[in-house]
């Protein structure tokens, strides 16, 4: 039931419907977010984190996850701890990553940047506030996972926040702005690193959470990587046609802060049949799973068809 | 053999030499650290991480923490690598406490700070790329230790970093800059949660290893209390008394920014008295282990001592 078709958000090899499923994840992982992180003294800080944290955005990294331990035969409840552990790192990220000493910027998802409400001194914390809670959460709230497992998860978060995962790849980026004769090798560093990392490390920790022999993590690590750069490029597409209102964010940035991205390597049209190519690899990867794949299939296929 | 008596470096109740005793401490953590952060691309986040990391100072929550550990039964190449987890925290802090947006130094064990040596863009990188390592640290390169176990530790290295550790006092430290109307309480959570959480981790984390019971957490818990808070005291006696050529960093810091600080609540005598009165019970609190506390007491003992 595999097929390398055009993408469309409704995957039409089945009669599965992506938006609502989506919608029925993100409902849960926004439900389970909102309980993670109770606010009491000191206030600020945990306002500060709450405001990034429950900023809405697409949930991917802890739909990934609950995806991935499904299709292995885990459940929605084992997974739901490290699906919320994923977000608060992605929140890290992006609260720093905004920071006026990194990428400086102002809007993030239509709101006000973490900084811009609570200053930076807040904002750095907030950040290393839900990068330490993101392991305590994990640990603490994980049940019915043996523990050999869970330290696998552990050690597999840190990898790809750690200087061998996305904070490795920010680093390229700030070296690289500003250069226009990047290659495509450095560009598939800076992405496969600071965007890439994290989400194999979604796919791959709903899968360790079942326990998956290595064989099975090394076709996932295929799948994830795939989807990743499919991802960034889609997002470089998406920053040149784009507009703020649609992206939430500032758009047309990379253009004006002189950013090696996929549409200036390659062209908008071949960065969008690579986008697409990858895409199919994905899925292809998923092939011998059979219906059980579908969900992942269509998320695969939902990277190049959204508009944001 | 415990007595409360005035502090010396050299604890008179046994022949324990506790200068050499750190002192060979100390150069098995070095060497530990030195082995724990290979460089490799990008090199410039390597040597940032390495350039704090390996600035010397005491060490001592990685000792703490190796003492612990044996004095539960346990061994040095077991603790070693949580005591390096361990820094690895303490140096993120250290980082991200001097940026500009924080406390704004210049310098810090007598070296330019990080964000002055490799911009403030690297250090706020390099010092996430230290806590999301030290998790995957202490992970992947504990041996003989029960999974169970090194989720325990996991779980309160994160809790010791959060929002209800040092990043809740770091917020209400920051809170309170400029007021001098805080009361002891205030200053009493921002170094309890500031410094005292992870000098409490790095003692209860070498107890974890060994599996201790409640009673023994609970016990080594007030201990470490103790040596943190009168740590802090003398920290803030330290800050008016000594100069910068003593501590490597700025001295009469607190002073010029308008800082609470125990000498400032309670004069400077009565603010060593309370130190010493600390000390005094941590050592009482480890009595009944007798000649094999006598490490941890030393430490203590050395805490008053110390003039940087």
């Amino acid at each position: 039931m595999i097929s390398a078709d055009p993408p469309h958000v409704r995957n039409a090899a089945s009669n599965f419907d992506l938006k609502a499923y989506l919608k029925e994840r993100q409902a849960l992982v926004e439900a389970a977010l909102e309980s993670s992180l109770p606010v009491t003294y000191p206030e600020k800080i945990y306002n500060a984190m709450r405001y990034s944290l429950m900023a809405g955005g697409k949930r991917l990294r802890p739909i990934l996850c609950l995806a991935t331990c499904e299709l292995l035969g885990g459940t929605i409840a084992m997974a739901m701890p490290t699906a919320c552990a994923l977000e608060m790192i992605h929140t890290m990220s992006l609260i720093h990553d905004d920071l006026p000493a990194m990428d400086n910027d102002d809007y993030r998802r239509g709101k006000l940047t973490n900084h811009k409400v609570y200053g930076e001194d807040i904002a750095i914390l907030a950040g290393d506030g839900l990068l330490a809670y993101a392991f305590e959460y994990v640990v603490e709230q994980t049940k019915n996972v043996p523990a050999e497992y869970l330290l696998k998860i552990v050690a597999r978060l840190g990898h790809a926040v750690a200087a061998t995962g996305l904070v490795g790849g920010q680093v390229v980026d700030l070296e690289c702005e500003g250069k226009t004769n990047i290659g495509v090798e450095t560009l598939h560093f800076i992405h496969s690193h600071k965007t890439g990392a994290l989400l194999e490390a979604a796919v791959l920790s709903g899968a360790l959470l079942t326990g998956a022999d290595e064989a099975t993590l090394e076709r996932l690590a295929r799948y994830a990587a795939n989807i990743g750069l499919a991802f960034q490029i889609i997002d470089d597409i998406l920053d040149i046609t784009s507009t703020r209102d649609v992206l939430g964010k500032t758009a047309g940035k990379d253009v004006t802060a002189q950013k090696m991205t996929y549409p200036r390597l390659w062209g908008l049209d071949k960065s969008r049949q690579e986008a697409e190519r990858l895409v199919a690899e994905a899925k292809a990867e998923l092939a011998l799973y059979g219906e059980a794949a579908v969900p992942l299939q269509a998320i695969a296929d939902y990277i190049t068809a959204r508009s944001h």
